[in-house]
């Protein structure tokens, strides 16, 4: 049969054999979304048949909507990780860089023995990296790498995959989906993979307070860049006022995004520390959001990237529209476009 | 290679034979949705490959979303078609039964002798039928019927049939996706469709004014039933408050629907000349939603029904609550329970 990684398969067997025995530490980072907890899981579930002994950790909760993944599953926060002294191999799955997990958690693992991820800026933190930029998500390069090494993937570990690959291709729909992708969800279903319990536990579960809070969201857009940028901005507060959570702005910035003329979907939500953070998405993979969110110490991919600004809120929201601005003319000028 | 279609894939190469040099008309049902003008594409494509000459029929015009399929096909409308007395060899194609294409175009095509779909209720209407309810799309069994017997899959086509299967799974969510659907979705990627353009085209051309008619219905939400029923209301004037219009209703219930705990979501439009017009939404088919709206005159399926009721705003949606609340009672009551 065709291999998925071909260019990483034997590597992975080899990574396997290199760990062999060893307890593990999967980590996961902040506000972690359907990609890093669903390939958690699954690396946890697959290193679990190979005898190891596994810890999923992340430094926040496993959000409510993914909470259909985790079952019998062990999890740990920053914290209780802290506290536990025993030796642990560390592999981060979805991180870009070594910080992604937050700074405690870094200085917890400050050796990285593996990393599998797909972001664009990340940064081969690790000493064995399976970082593939062509894939759609962590959980498709988990699943290829899997199938191709023969490994056992069962019900749970094949919905854990399914369900970071649909969440990573916004259902099947940016770029970065190819025949592979389509491929390997094909083999997850044969392995067990719900699509139907995905989307159901995903996309039919909304609280109420998220609802208020999009409604606010929505009542918030503003054009910018003569309508190919579009801002919207969740103030201090907004969490309590619409009883929702900062768990609850998934997604949001996507209103955003997905008005026709609009190039460029941002969300602004300005945390009760006095932080701005942003959320860039774009439809077109030349705008380059990862280069935006950079200059103000975030990253992310083309088309969807994310910062979190400590430098005040006076003026943060117009020097974030005078980048993508900048951004949309480097675009727009012919030497530069793709 | 695995055949997709077994069952259907000599029997449509014996179609195909039967058919051969004939002028074929290839006929969809009103308010076409992406299945069928995803589907009609696509057969008319791989005819016009093996030389025929080909006409899509529908009595209603493309939609506007769904114009990024059509470039260089023709499309008559029921008019044009009792006009031109041309003799075709009708082809329906995601037609659950004969009358689906309207009563004239019944008329004008008594014989049908190609009849292509996926429906449950699909009557069998032709002389030569390939309806598989186990299947996601009528362009699933299409595609598969294509590539079964290696008939000529270009770029549009490939488009077309995907864009069939996305719209019909609710993007590869419901009950009908299959290992199959994913494989399907895979070849077709390999022949030129292309999963973000059909994202973008569908999903990614919102208007602002849509925008704010969602704003504007979000706020407008109340529960009833204790948190099972969630009812959303449409002010008479709101299209020219919002800048939008009544096609951007669509999908607006869902929103009611899809709130956790909600069996049953509502969406009350006033009409401008008082009446009062209800789509109903339920996440179980048990709810029997058609024979809410029967009571007052209106009619659909099980999940997802309509109603335009004529008898004045005063105490209405008291009365639709009521009836869905006896509903819902019903199928509480172990006796009635499915």
């Amino acid at each position: 049969m065709e291999k998925f990684y071909p260019e990483f398969s034997a590597r992975f067997a080899q990574f396997l054999e290199h760990i062999r025995g060893r307890r593990i530490a999967i980590v996961g980072h902040a506000r972690p979304d359907g990609d890093c907890i669903g390939s958690q899981v699954a690396l946890a579930r697959v290193l679990g048949t190979l005898g190891h002994e596994v810890l999923c950790v992340n430094p926040d909760l496993v959000p409510r909507r993914l909470q259909f993944l985790v079952p019998g599953m062990r999890f740990a926060r920053t914290d209780e990780m802290l506290a536990d002294r025993t030796d642990y191999t560390a592999i981060f799955v979805d991180c870009a860089d070594h910080a992604r997990a937050g700074e405690r958690l870094k200085g917890r693992f400050p050796v990285v023995t593996g990393n599998i991820d797909h972001h664009l800026s990340s940064a081969g933190f690790a000493e064995w990296n399976f970082v593939d930029v062509h894939s759609a998500a962590t959980a498709e390069v988990l699943a290829g790498m899997f199938f191709d090494n023969g490994l056992t993937v069962d019900a749970q570990t094949a919905q854990g995959l399914y369900t970071g690959i649909l969440t990573d291709t916004g259902q099947f729909r940016f770029t970065s989906t190819t025949r592979r992708t389509f491929l390997l969800a094909a083999e997850l279903m044969a392995r067990g993979a719900k699509p139907t319990e995905a989307g159901f536990e995903l996309y039919e579960r909304e609280t109420t307070g998220k609802l208020q809070l999009l409604e606010r969201f929505l009542a918030s857009l503003r054009m910018e860049c003569g309508g190919r940028v579009c801002v919207g901005t969740l103030p201090n507060g907004i969490f309590e006022a619409t009883g929702s959570t900062a768990e609850d702005t998934e997604g949001l910035v996507d209103y955003a995004r997905c008005i026709d003329g609009v190039d460029v979907g941002v969300l602004i939500e300005e945390r009760p520390d006095g932080a701005m953070k942003a959320s860039l998405r774009a439809k077109n993979p030349a705008f380059r959001l990862d280069r935006v969110a950079a200059q103000f110490g975030g990253g992310g991919h083309a088309c969807a990237a994310g910062l979190n600004y400590k430098g005040g809120a006076a003026g943060f929201r117009e020097k974030l529209v005078a980048a993508i601005a900048a951004q949309i003319a480097a675009v727009d000028t012919p030497e530069e476009k793709k």
